[in-house]
């Protein structure tokens, strides 16, 4: 059966797992400390043009947001962000579980916007009952965001010059950040991310590696004392190498950016024919994810033969379907799909 | 100076504080074990008609609202509220503080509409995703609302039912309960609560105490072992009969009634006379506090002879201002205001 | 039935409920900005001869005690008490609430030993494993401790000392802060105390108040926006004027010191009665509190006339029981009690 | 260089490895639901005897207990531990992280005495104090401890009967458990756990996988949406087939409890090597991970030419050192370190 269901519905690029049998019996030791990590934080400097990020590594996207908010938050602090924010919406509450408010705030093509930013934190300080308020202690956006759409640099630097003025981090959310860069229409490249916010990640998990996302803090700005932070929250790996060597691999001949643009080029081709044959999209989604607006019929004869995500009610006789090309997709398997829409 | 600012800017009500002294010396158990509790107990079961409400008393009104929900709700739950709701904008975060997001839906005259809270429940249920996502525990609703609206029993009980329909309790926030109960617009009375929803607090602080809530718990649903779930929250008082005295005086002959009565009055006078000068309302209260649009002029103006809150701004010539009347509002105060507009 | 059950059994002294009334309609903002607030700081800074001082009231001890740690603590600290600390034992785990570890280390009469905290952080300096562990960020210790003992000038100078050398705050919890002053054996004054520690709370729900704690951060190391974070934990007090009043109260003409003086007085006379009829003490207090060694028949029938608390078992004949005096304690009732050993 | 400083120090065994490649294309649903978690599952409970034993997969040892604790207790519980338990001394205050304290207690050899354990609750339960105490809610034990010891049959069944009597659940910490089982001294086996306890974890990171632990719920007990509680905290692996290819692998043919022997023989080797020599054995350990009494000239010396660990201070002239056997570990190696010494 065809499946367009997910970024993280295979394993790992091959060259990874033939990494971990390579360096498998090698002894290492562990939290972090193993010449693998080392490595791959060498490579992600190299490739980031930026040798003092300070890089760590976590196993999962929500781990992550969880450490890096809390860990980067004082306790009156929340956390702005889109009201369609992965943080706000699909992550069982894990921000509050840590005592923090997500503030969310409308956003337009689940975008944030630098002026409702701007507006709700000038807002926020001259209110009389400010005291009696969570405060904003930091911006997260998503790159790209939860439906595929990118921030341009304008946007970003609008975002991130909001920020500095109010002296809060702003953090990216690259889960998918690969496919956010190598989309056509991105208009920043990774070296230009230290450039543009504060801390960002690197996802792994839904771009070929078996898990793991890499932070990145950009300006010598990691928390003191992270790694206990890290595994207060239950979140340190002791064989840091698995995260390491995926890493290394991923950031070896810009492996991680190749799968990126072939995951582009197949989703871009997918939203081309569903367009042909005269689907609606539901958002303009430039990068590895695609809504449709579907009649229900027809998603149920669909079903039949391919896997992909329901995402919401559209209508009484429509819905939104996902369709997810990733680096494991072949290109074939979208060749099949466009015949049977 | 005249001063409208709030309903906590005067201490107590004169009978509390001779009450203090008549009972002062008496030795007491500390913890609410204290017979003043005891009485104050028996009289709210009695102004309810029911003698089997399980009532506890706290402090303050973010406490309480802290300490019920975070009590009733499991680790996974949120709790449903209008996103002008006092826990989700004025509490400083003190809900998320505990580990609980608050879910906060669109609200119209400052309520939750019990059709919005059913298909926001039935969505969630229905989702894909609904594992990933926090899990609506609890709906949660002022009496009166943050802008002085009020619930009619109907809309109360529609939301009741949509509680009950998806097995999770309704909770109403009675800061000011007294205000919206002896309303001349209200439509149910005090002894309608227990049918109406499954745990509500009654305001002290605002309504004439010291300081002190009362929360009652309806349906024989008060959690196991709550005094050290008080006490974990740094929530107990030593000496319970502080709260024991007030409330037991509060409810003889009465008196939260008759104050709150007296409030209502003054507070429809105030809204009477800036209506007849031509002033816009904000929202139509029918309680305690009222919201004017007023040109920025004549605020400044104003505030050089009587104390009121600057709500939030309107447009650029506009501001709302509110003004509360209390229990311990002269008639005259009203008058002389009505003379400066 | 005389009672020597606790120090919170009577109301308060007759001249706080007296300026209770005195001020009662005046009307002042609230969360303490009102005017008793701002005296009863300056008359404590006065009484500490620290005119800089920062003073800040809350509630009750327990929701002092989690404020304040959870205020100064890093997220990855943990705070050091006595095993006997009633931050470790009687506190239903409201600093665990809030995410710190209490490292608790063995007393000696209730006290925490500068030397055996100084080797608890050497240690855990040195320990390879320190980054997986909760790093001690404060000292904690109560004065008089929770079995009436004291610590010394030179003893508390000792801790302070080592919290010097190690970068980490003292915070001395002061329920009964007066009673330990105040007692004979006492070698320190209230104005050293700002010299011996960084942070202290002065005691006033035990103390002859009917609630309320001061907080005193003695260097300027008020944490930011401790408002907010009062609000947060739900312990800020709309009408902050009901703790500023009984402070202001508590503060004049000595007021506090003599309630003080007067609890221990008849405490010490207590300890001689018991002496004197050879019952054996538990622990050599020197404050307000008593502890002895009873026979479980004598008790039963002391019980009879006599309100007090059963502390422990000590072993199968005998039980400690604990008899308290404080401010409200009438002379002529120790008469009486010591009729009745 | 010679390595015994812990488990963690190589990858996987390479079964693992291998099938990670021979699955890796597989289209597989994440989140737990691909069938090789399925197959995993089934595997563990036919080793077990105990088909409906509710198993889920977790990625590390920390984060196990941190969620698997913190979805049984009730806030205002407690888990009672071993003062040397992994939970209190070296998870960096992850239990304290979720609000729950641990109620260390005195241990001997490292395990918790049934006896004492009975006592503790009793005299909690006794206790006029007891609502201002932390509820123990909970026993947590590690099979084998930290310190290489075992709990006999006998002395597991005590412990549990002594937690059935209170109701609440006994929680065995398995991150070596293999290598506790297939000790010559275990007088139990993997298929009386379930007897024996009401939860435990089957470890994986130390015992040749390159993470994941897997817990097992033994009597129905399972936690409602565990899923969702895993999620938020931040626990919930997006590629679970990463869990479940490997506890598949580890419970494919009994290699797990093979790897488990291997490494047990070679401790054995290791310590009666260390005892020839005339070395002291800080603790009598039977598993895994053995504890010597060295000279620190001879640590001086012997780290030069082997890596273990320093686990601490003896005495001036003494230190503790740790060597662990694991499933890499090679025979030769033992070999060679026992000439060294």
């Amino acid at each position: 059966m065809l499946s367009f269901e997910s970024d993280y519905t295979e394993g790992a690029h091959p060259n990874i797992l033939r990494q971990l049998m390579a360096t498998n019996m090698v002894q290492e030791p562990g939290y972090g400390f193993d010449e693998f990590s080392q490595l791959a934080k060498e490579r992600i400097q190299k490739a980031l043009g930026h040798p003092e990020a300070q890089i760590e590594f976590l196993t999962g996207g929500t781990q992550t947001n969880q450490v890096v908010i809390d860990a980067m938050l004082t306790q009156y602090q929340g956390v702005i962000a889109a009201e369609t924010g992965h943080i706000n919406v699909h992550e069982a509450g894990a921000i509050e579980a840590t005592g923090h408010k997500v503030l969310a705030l409308t956003a337009k093509d689940a975008k944030l916007d630098a002026q409702t930013v701007d507006q709700y934190i000038q807002t926020f300080d001259q209110d009389e009952n400010r005291d009696h308020m969570v405060f904003p202690g930091m911006v997260y956006v998503t790159y790209p965001t939860e439906f595929g759409t990118l921030y341009s640099r304008e946007e970003l630097a609008a975002l991130h010059a909001v920020c500095q003025k109010h002296s809060i981090p702003l953090y990216i959310d690259g889960a998918r950040l690969g496919y956010g860069l190598m989309s056509a229409q991105a208009d920043l490249k990774f070296s230009d991310l230290p450039d543009l916010c504060d801390v960002f990640y690197i996802g792994g998990t839904k771009q070929g590696a078996l898990c793991g996302e890499a932070v990145v803090f950009c300006h010598h700005n990691e928390p003191d004392h992270f790694l206990t932070i890290v595994k207060q929250h239950g979140a340190l790996l002791a064989k840091g190498r698995l995260l390491g060597v995926q890493f290394a691999e991923l950031f070896k001949d810009d492996l991680y950016f190749k799968l990126s643009q072939h995951a582009d080029k197949l989703a871009a081709k997918i939203k081309r024919g569903f367009l042909n044959k005269g689907y609606r999209l539901y958002l303009d989604s430039v990068s590895n994810q695609q809504f449709f607006i579907v009649d229900n019929q027809k998603i149920a004869e669909l079903a039949k033969k391919v896997r992909f995500a329901r995402w919401e009610k559209y209508d009484d006789q429509h819905s939104v379907i996902r369709f997810v090309a990733c680096w494991a997709t072949p290109a074939e398997s979208v060749d099949q799909l466009l015949k049977l829409i």
